[in-house]
């Protein structure tokens, strides 16, 4: 298939790859032209804007940081939006609100393109071991025409629904689910280092009683203070939590647990932990422990 | 080994039985004479005192609701205290506080005998099928001596250090892990319940993500409310979750989001939900969300 | 002087009426035309558009629910910035976001026209009474310019700096403090009634203790459970909260005791409280106890 | 009338006094036989153990710092218990727990003495300047009987109801009022810092919406950071919002806001603030704020 990529960060270039790897057609964008270069060597077409971009693709997925990139993007100057023929979907991978998502089928769909929301799971090692778990959702039939871009990206893919912006809500929802036990492992240690327990014999019983390779591996970085250089930004996890209130605020629902993680986060943030590994929350019951 | 065990409940009763199986003497005592009536007929020696259970024990093990049922059986009239030998030693398997630990080995203690904890992870099902996790704290040659009856019970056994209360600590705190997944899923599917996003699907996400059977379990009753019979009460759940912070306090360590769940659990039991299992604990947040 | 008023809800036409009564020349406007007409009799010059309203005005004030209809006013077609002189004074007293101050502030700039926000403090009896406290900031000079306005609606007048965003931040907090209120009262009267002790009798202490006329008032609606018609509607409120975190977030400030507050509005909106005063807040507790 | 008064702390020193002021016969007795003495120059006699200072009194009054020191003088060796006459009164003005009156009341009773609860609203000024707030809670015939005691301490008398836990959990509520205002101010204050607006501005309008001696004095004492010497140290302030938690728990009623406040003074203890005034939670949300 002829397709297009924007947004070439960790994810983004390991997801782009996969897809060279996989056989199709990739021409590829990205604001910092040497990344776009790297891809260029091997394989891809590298285009100087969006537009240009995904003017012959049948398919455009976008991978970027946030809301605000997303919508600069498709809707900006030279942007997905003005070049995308009339049929051909822009799918987009990022971790963006579900207003954003809504925006986005409004958008494309008022100039006759198709629009799907794709959000993945995974950190940059998932991405560049086609391990990632791909969350669909929009229209069925658009959903099946994407359906080897899928299978070129990730070991599974979900659908959550028929419109775009649902898979967004699940995308949050499972987000918010890792910090979660973000926050609780750095709750768990706090109160076991003032205890005299040694933190990797909790996390070894906790290997054993959970046995999920996601606990294995945030807990061994908590552990071992691992939080450079970041996998998941303290910066951008804080929005992806920001945006799950904001979308269980959309449906009326109230997620106290949520509120705690993006204050804990936020406090983070304004200690200067913004560019560390989001497991860095830990800090925040340590500092409140007196442990720092 | 002569062994003496303590509170036949649906946890204690499979633990004394893998310890017939294993070839171990057992004298069994319960409150209620039918449930030890129940191991006799499979071997066990049935006492009428938990004093006269544990006089002939080298090692007395004891599995009870909490800290006041612990304290009778210990130190009450016909207690294991009045009788057990010198040198013999008290394994607490329960889920007891810090300072309930602490006190039990002072107590033992000054009376010339011995004193483990050695609390355990595992729902009903766990303990028949011998695959609780031990954690065990105290001295280690007593560790060492007990190990074998350890091996009878469980999977694993983890050291948590050399004082018991840190075994409890732990205990506390991996309970504590739990519940904070527990509630993160209600809050979640309340959410994505009124995002119109199907909750199987989004536990089949969350079984891709985590890979863990723990929450394969919890989101699944969770998913089909399945409350009852409960595994482990909500009421039970809630003393747990009151003990992690009382240990919190103890050392000095705020945990918000223990606090957070205990309110919520002690919301459930203003609202019924004493004996349902404590993954009834979804119904607090769907109650919030206007959705019950 | 010559004024125009934008928005004649409770607040604004009280305010209007008390512009009107200190000799001011005043023009109003109201999306439905027969608020406005209420005050022509009383002496108004009616017009059929914000920028109808304002065009001869040395001063425009406008009065509005949120940043949406204050945008709408300020920006849309016939807008306030569209007709405003150069050098003319648009007033806020809106709560709105600190992000909205912004906008107004820039928009206004570069259009030559000048920008103050002065939201005020005070329920409906003190607009009619002439008693709100109103918080002003922008250019000094421009405040001294304003001030026979701020007068003739308020008690007292107090400054909060140089830019005008900083009078929604204090604004913000103060409604903040008065929730906090709220819900403090709510937790606290759950428990006594379910203590057996009076709730008539602890608002009395507390009145003592206090001495406050704000605890008394909101002490007694929620003692006797008055919360409609509303005041202060929990729709408002709740959008006043979420403004606060806005601010806090801005500027990398956690208050995870709005935060709270800010999710049991959500429960009480969510629970149909959404058209109830804000000091309905106290349902959420009661629920929570299971008192309801 | 015959009256002993036990602890003669800050604040009992100055409820003892006005009780000789209003010329009651009174007997002493305190840990630290200085501050006795003291009392002693003033007209008091000074007994030697709380036994020998209630022996012929018809009301024994107590004030201490918390149930440990209330259980110690009332029921150890040479306690009110072992000592107080048959018909005679203990009135405990401590902030004690809702389980401690209870137990109070059933020992006094088991032993033919009687028991109120009579814990008072007010700092060491006001217990100084006999303007405290007596909360009463027991047998109304009891309650008039210690009336001139309670005239002769403070400003106004309260009767929470029969049963003399009650006026303990009217009191905790108070306290957690107080306790929660702390809270809020602290967090507006950061927030309104990283704002720019200059906390004593946004202090007087506070003055001006809620008119109340406790915001202004509080509020001040945060606004300069005059957190030494404490009137009341975050320690005890602590206790008393862990007590409010329990008596909730006992009855069945979740008070998230007095968790968070727990938790933050817990943070304020493991920071070092053990001793400095309760307002100083104020550094709390300051840190977590990146303010210091």
């Amino acid at each position: 298939m002829n397709l297009s990529f924007i947004g070439l960060g960790q994810m983004g270039a390991s997801m782009a790859r996969n897809l060279l790897r996989a056989g199709h057609h990739v021409t590829v964008y990205n604001r910092s032209r040497d990344k776009a270069d790297k891809l260029g060597a091997e394989g891809a077409r590298v285009a100087a804007t969006p537009a240009e971009a995904c003017r012959e693709s049948e398919i455009a997925l976008s991978m970027l940081a946030d809301d605000h990139a997303t919508d600069g993007v498709a809707f900006g100057a030279n942007g997905i939006a003005s070049a995308l023929a009339k049929g051909a979907v822009h799918v987009s991978c990022s971790t963006i609100s579900t207003a954003m998502a809504r925006r986005l089928e409004r958008e494309h769909t008022a100039r006759g393109q198709e629009y799907l929301s794709a959000p993945v799971f995974g950190r940059p090692e998932a991405a560049e071991a086609k391990k990632l778990i791909v969350v669909a959702a929009g229209k069925p039939d658009l959903i099946d025409r994407c359906r080897p871009v899928f299978d070129a990206i990730g070991r599974q893919t979900v659908v959550a629904g028929p419109e775009p912006a649902q898979a967004n809500a699940l995308k949050l929802c499972g987000n918010f689910m890792i910090a979660s036990m973000l926050e609780t492992f750095s709750e768990a240690f706090a109160t076991l280092r003032k205890s005299g327990v040694e933190p990797h014999l909790f996390l070894s019983v906790m290997n054993y009683l959970f046995a999920s390779p996601v606990y294995a591996n945030y807990g061994g970085m908590i552990v071992d203070e691992k939080f450079e250089p970041a996998g998941f930004t303290m910066r951008l996890a804080y929005k992806d939590v920001r945006l799950a209130l904001e979308t269980a605020q959309e449906v009326g629902s109230p997620m106290p647990l949520a509120s705690l993680i993006r204050d804990h986060m936020l406090s983070a943030i304004a200690n200067g932990q913004s560019e560390l590994d989001w497991s860095s929350l830990a800090y925040v019951a340590a500092r409140n422990s007196g442990l720092r």
